[in-house]
């Protein structure tokens, strides 16, 4: 509540409810204290079937949301043994003793389901609820670090979902497509989907950068047909413009395409500084493709190790056509590589010209055909500048085989 | 409510609202229907005395929170002249017609003040409301869009934060630690600071990858010497395992002191795929700093680019002492830099042995002073491992000058 930390735990649990075909219908942070924690969780459960807290269940002293629910549903907090040999066998592999302090880590609410932490220590928690309500509501409890609560909510809180909740019925599919704008993508895509909207599907459009994501949803007993429908319609309107379905990052469908046609990638970045690396090796398996990419932050290193001339950047300077030709050939050259992409640009804030405005940036791709340039001119804040190209560039590798 | 877009005005206005001292106690989001609006403005304006609403304002069909808000309030919405002359104006500056559609912005509830709209056309307003508190308490009604919503904040509804809300004393301070253990960073500095936690200081703890953030905050007149306190204790307890406050960056606080030292640096990066190159070409200036580095993501990359010596690689593999040393020496000599940092390692989540597992890591720190390594076990998932081995990196480069 002191806007030091950006919440992604509403994006990333809506997104994966919504997939799972939930609806959510409110979503709340408050203080850590016990009063506002303790009411709103009150509140939720007046409301839904399903109420997920996340956070409030490590180690420190501000961790006090599974004492307040414990206290709240009137449940007795038990030391659990599994949880314990977990939290033990986790200090044990990073050799280092167990604080003291992770013993209240090991308390569990009375008739709590459990779900060991496989990348962190506190346990998840689901409590069923009785409020009189003609169904069970489950409260679940998820620990606050993304890098638990996501491993945790797909290996736990899934299953618990379809044995719990499977009743549901209402359907999700994004298709991201990238190159085209958000205005021109829905005046491309509403006419031809609109005898499916008077069936009931609904759209939604969402412009990310260097994309613009299509969202199609239905509910009711016709859903899953309807979306499925409307998803051909939006392949056929927009062909290759389309990279990825759902949540799939462009990184991930460039590595598994290349991994596929076993071929192989290198990099020249500037402007980008190392994003587009960041992107590929992301993916596990990327180094089975990826050989490798140098961030030619500098004229020299792009002589030294791209082979750059000091003629090319002498006469057009470092962002031009002729620079970014010769990083991307330099590339594949020295990495030996199938493909090589490189990017040379003005990131900003400072630096531009009239005749070479911040935004403007040159993408290369070499491969066995020979090099070809593109220019872009990519007006925004210096990480959504390095975004937008990166994406940019990755989505011509796709698109290039 | 779909998790297809990133909710950022929760961290941009809780932090504004902090930095000018008042306390946010909750944030919500609900679905556009008209009765989960309602009944969130109403639950929010039985505890608040300030109630901000964003979006929901504009010229399209699912644009209802204006009408919805004013029939709760039962106050009657009237064309204002102002408006109408500033959308008109708008459309006039960019030489298009009005669109009709666009009348629906210039009603406003009778008695609201009007925040005319600098980058676009719907206005924010501001409603005093009396509910028999003894204080009017405020509901204010801002654009969705971040590009119209934040100027708008700043403009005007600062002023009236000031003018309604003055008697607010409210401090917060965050200290960044980096290389401890959440448990371990608590069991430290907790009792050094409980005298001040007796007089109403507050400790909060957030661990982050490879960060742990203690946060300091306090109400009332004895505020900010409190909080002054507390952090020169805890600068005391921490030293130089403090890296940085408030919302500092590790890459930041890294290129601002090389920038002033006047040293440069090039990275040798194997594990973390171009992130630490990406963390550090995230700030504007970095150029001056950065020469470059390689992602030599296969043994090719470092024997050509780094003069990593065929036998170190056949003898100990990529990922030991020798090869992070050979690199970090490697990536000085070849950009000429003052500092050189090299990392390799298994990101996982294949490729472990026994006696080298998934999450080993070696640093090395290349200077005129000769070259040191250390060894990490980063046991995390991939895009953790690559952030924490980051963050690593750069607190070592940071507390080596």
């Amino acid at each position: 509540m002191l806007g030091r930390v950006l919440n992604t735990h509403q994006q990333w649990l809506c997104r994966r409810l919504a997939d799972l075909g939930h609806v959510v219908t409110r979503q709340v942070a408050v203080a850590d204290t016990g009063h506002a924690i303790q009411e709103a969780v009150r509140e939720a459960l007046a409301h839904a079937d399903l109420v997920i807290t996340t956070g409030g269940l490590g180690p420190t002293s501000d961790d006090i949301t599974r004492e307040l629910i414990a206290e709240m549903l009137g449940k007795k907090l038990v030391p659990n043994a599994d949880v314990l040999a977990h939290i033990e066998n986790f200090f044990a592999k990073r050799n280092r003793p167990r604080p003291e302090r992770t013993s209240v880590e090991t308390l569990v609410p009375e008739g709590a389901l459990v779900f060991l932490n496989a990348t962190g220590t506190a346990p998840g928690l689901a409590i069923p609820v009785n409020t009189g309500k003609s169904k069970t509501q489950w409260l679940v409890m998820l620990p606050g670090p993304p890098r638990e609560l996501r491993p945790m909510f797909d290996t736990s809180v899934v299953p618990l979902l379809q044995r719990e909740f499977a009743d549901e019925i209402f359907v999700c599919r994004t298709l991201r497509t990238t190159g085209i704008g958000e205005s021109r993508v829905q005046e491309m895509v509403a006419g031809p989907l609109q005898p499916l909207v008077e069936r009931g599907l609904e759209i939604g459009y969402c412009a990310r950068p260097g994309a613009v994501d299509v969202r199609l949803t239905a509910g009711g007993d016709t859903a899953t047909g309807l979306v499925k429908e409307g998803e051909l319609i939006t392949q056929q309107v927009f062909g290759p413009a389309i990279f990825g379905r759902d949540d799939e990052e462009i990184g991930q469908v460039v590595v598994h395409r290349l991994l596929k046609l076993k071929k192989t990638l290198a990099l020249a970045e500037s402007c980008t500084g190392g994003l587009i690396a960041d992107r590929i090796t992301d993916v596990p398996g990327a180094s089975e493709i990826f050989l490798g990419g140098v961030v030619s932050y500098s004229h020299a290193a792009k002589q030294k190790f791209l082979g750059v001339r000091a003629e090319s950047l002498a006469e057009h300077g470092a962002v031009s056509e002729i620079v970014a030709q010769e990083m991307a050939l330099g590339a594949r050259a020295a990495f030996g590589s199938d493909y090589a992409i490189s990017v040379t640009g003005l990131a900003g804030p400072g630096g531009g010209t009239p005749a070479l405005p911040v935004g403007t940036v040159f993408i290369a791709l070499a491969s066995a055909k020979g090099v070809e340039v593109r220019k872009f001119l990519n007006v925004w804040d210096r990480l959504t500048f390095k975004e937008v190209t990166t994406t940019q560039a990755l989505v011509w590798l796709l698109n290039a085989q």
